[in-house]
């Protein structure tokens, strides 16, 4: 990878020492000209007018987020942002009385508070499988916890906080053997290293643009397998996901199409196409590569800092790191590197429900594949003059 | 107003006669550029530092959405269209067997789609109430169905097809004075003139920013009153409509935010307040005299065109006037008006599917403000064209 080039590609890199990948990363030029390019296509023809004209650039959105996953374009579902995508699938999911949902202690709040809400109307029950020493889930706990309740497991596979990436593909085996439905978070996943949801045997497989994607805000997707369309009812019926039948009867649309909901910002969809495509371009495991090292590079250096504790999880580790400065509280820290132009972003109890080790806020640093090792320098050195 | 002017404004008018305002209005220039300016911002320091920096725009597009109702600001959800935003209103009402829904002849597609859904899944029975001989909802009609059973008055003020206004604040003193939960569809409606939600008596009402509020594909929003925060349970939680407190439990968040989930394209968001802020510059009982008079006139001239049946409803008319022309299609109508620079759409049956007039395919054509009688008098003589 010409890194140089890269740099020059993304304004962004000009400005700022751009740390805070997991919380949105820095657009592309080729993403911001696609976006441009639909608004002003929109503002000279009409909405509708250049939805028609940018129909396969739209297409092709789908098409290079089903190469992204290795799925297919009718396999994907397009959303606002990975919430919106992840509800589509699970408040699809029958539940009732009786019944589990598995789910791990570095699961994403979002996705808890979904869990809570389901939990307390349907009587159906939240299990959550404890970590293994490293801090990922523990695969063996959860094929003991399995049983013949067990309608749902519900992973985050790069949680927010920090390090972790959990065994995705171990926990699909256990769930595809005991024909459970495997609902994969992969937001923070998504753009850092390459995701085959066949051989993850993920059901449904959630993401967002604006994270390592390097894509629009406000677009997220989801990736829906045949398992999920035989056993799920989509949560909301409207236009475009189902179609009048006559009567008071109706069918839902072929594919993942059943749990779109009309009408879309097409300037945010092209945009996010641009960007996926530019990731394939570059290649997952490049991008992995570099930014799994970064991320390490990174890690290193604050542990290796007096005052600054390290507090990722994982066997596997990618390029979200987090860390406390002894002494200082974690907002304090992420304001005096923004001062200097470090964007970083830091972590709530409350978005970490599940996690036991009481020691959120953190301070979270998330490099990218653009950054540079003198900016991952610059950080932990600035780090460690606040915990001088 | 200045209509030369505000068409100066308006890249669009230059290079169509764009009709299609029901489908998507014409940006003006201040929204195009409010969003590039955003965009710009985000890809130079970063996405959430963009909207750190940009909070007070972000506000404002909650604040100039209130104005527009009448509301208050946390009154106010945004959602990335109306579906979801009528979805998290409706899906949010706690409906069981023998409740009662009771919709008009004229309710948008999509709504009658989550009716069926609902009335599938609960037991709930949706009920149609008459016309009148104009058209519009039967008011006597649906007062006499009203009894305890009915949980839901649902109605679409504006539909899409055709001309059809309904009378949205007498079905609300019905609403109040039986105590019914009523959410108003007005998403054809915003923009188009002015509205109150206080003096509709409205406990949820939903809209898009594309269409007559000339704002960005890709936007809706929600208001939610007291009584429907007092009744409804929002249909989702996550991080932003809910907050973890402790163990298995969690509160709402105040007001309509409630509703919301997290994240936003902000791009967008920003672009929505500036269109929503013109079009109170500008006026809605400015804008509602010039847009009901431009459909005036061109629901006269093509009823007065040989071949032409015009297929309107209602007492109170607006700007989306609906036809169809003896011997041809109605898309292939649709079609040769674009071909010739003119923008309109067609209807569906699937869309109306509680119409039984068995009309559709129609042509439908809405004019807006920025339109000028030249315009409308080309479209009709296109019209007339074809029907010869």
């Amino acid at each position: 990878m010409d890194i140089a080039a890269l740099r020059a590609l993304t304004p962004g890199c000009a400005h700022r020492n751009h740390l805070n990948n997991a919380g949105a990363a820095l657009l592309a030029n080729p993403t911001i000209e696609a976006m441009t390019h639909q608004l002003h296509l929109e503002a000279h023809i009409g909405g509708y007018e250049a939805a028609v004209a940018s129909a396969d650039r739209i297409d092709d959105t789908y098409r290079a987020l089903a190469e992204l996953l290795n799925a297919r374009a009718d396999e994907i579902a397009l959303f606002d942002n990975s919430t919106h995508a992840w509800n589509a699938a699970f408040y699809s999911v029958p539940l009732k009385a009786g019944d589990r949902i598995l789910t791990g202690r570095s699961e994403y709040g979002s996705n808890v508070l979904a869990y809570l809400q389901v939990s307390q109307r349907t009587g159906a029950e939240v299990v959550v499988v404890p970590d293994d020493e490293t801090g990922q889930i523990n695969v063996a706990a959860l094929a003991d916890l399995l049983d013949e309740r067990t309608k749902l497991i519900g992973l985050t596979w790069v949680p927010t906080a920090g390090g972790l990436v959990n065994p995705a593909a171990e926990v699909g085996r256990i769930a595809n053997d005991a024909d459970v439905l495997y609902l994969l978070d992969a937001t923070q996943a998504v753009g850092q290293f390459p995701i085959d949801v066949t051989a993850i045997g993920a059901d449904m497989l959630t993401g967002t643009g604006r994270k390592f994607l390097r894509g629009p805000r406000g677009t997220g997707f989801l990736y829906t397998g045949p398992r999920a369309l035989q056993r799920l009812e989509p949560f909301v019926a409207e236009i475009r996901s189902a179609t009048w039948t006559g009567g008071r009867s109706f069918t839902w649309a072929d594919g993942a199409q059943r749990f779109e909901t009309w009408e879309n910002s097409y300037v945010n969809v092209v945009g996010l196409g641009v960007a996926v495509r530019q990731a394939l371009d570059f290649g997952l495991p490049n991008i992995a590569q570099r930014s799994s090292d970064l991320g390490a590079r990174l890690r290193r250096g604050l542990a290796e800092t007096d005052g600054v504790t390290v507090h990722d999880l994982g066997r596997e580790q990618c390029a979200i790191v987090t860390a406390k400065v002894s002494g200082v509280d974690s907002e304090a820290v992420a304001d005096a590197l923004l001062r200097q132009g470090i964007n970083v972003s830091t972590t709530v109890p409350e978005h970490n429900q599940f996690d036991e080790r009481g020691v959120h806020p953190l301070v979270r640093l998330s490099p990218h594949y653009y950054n540079t090792d003198d900016e991952i320098d610059q950080a932990i050195a600035a780090v460690a003059a606040l915990a001088r």
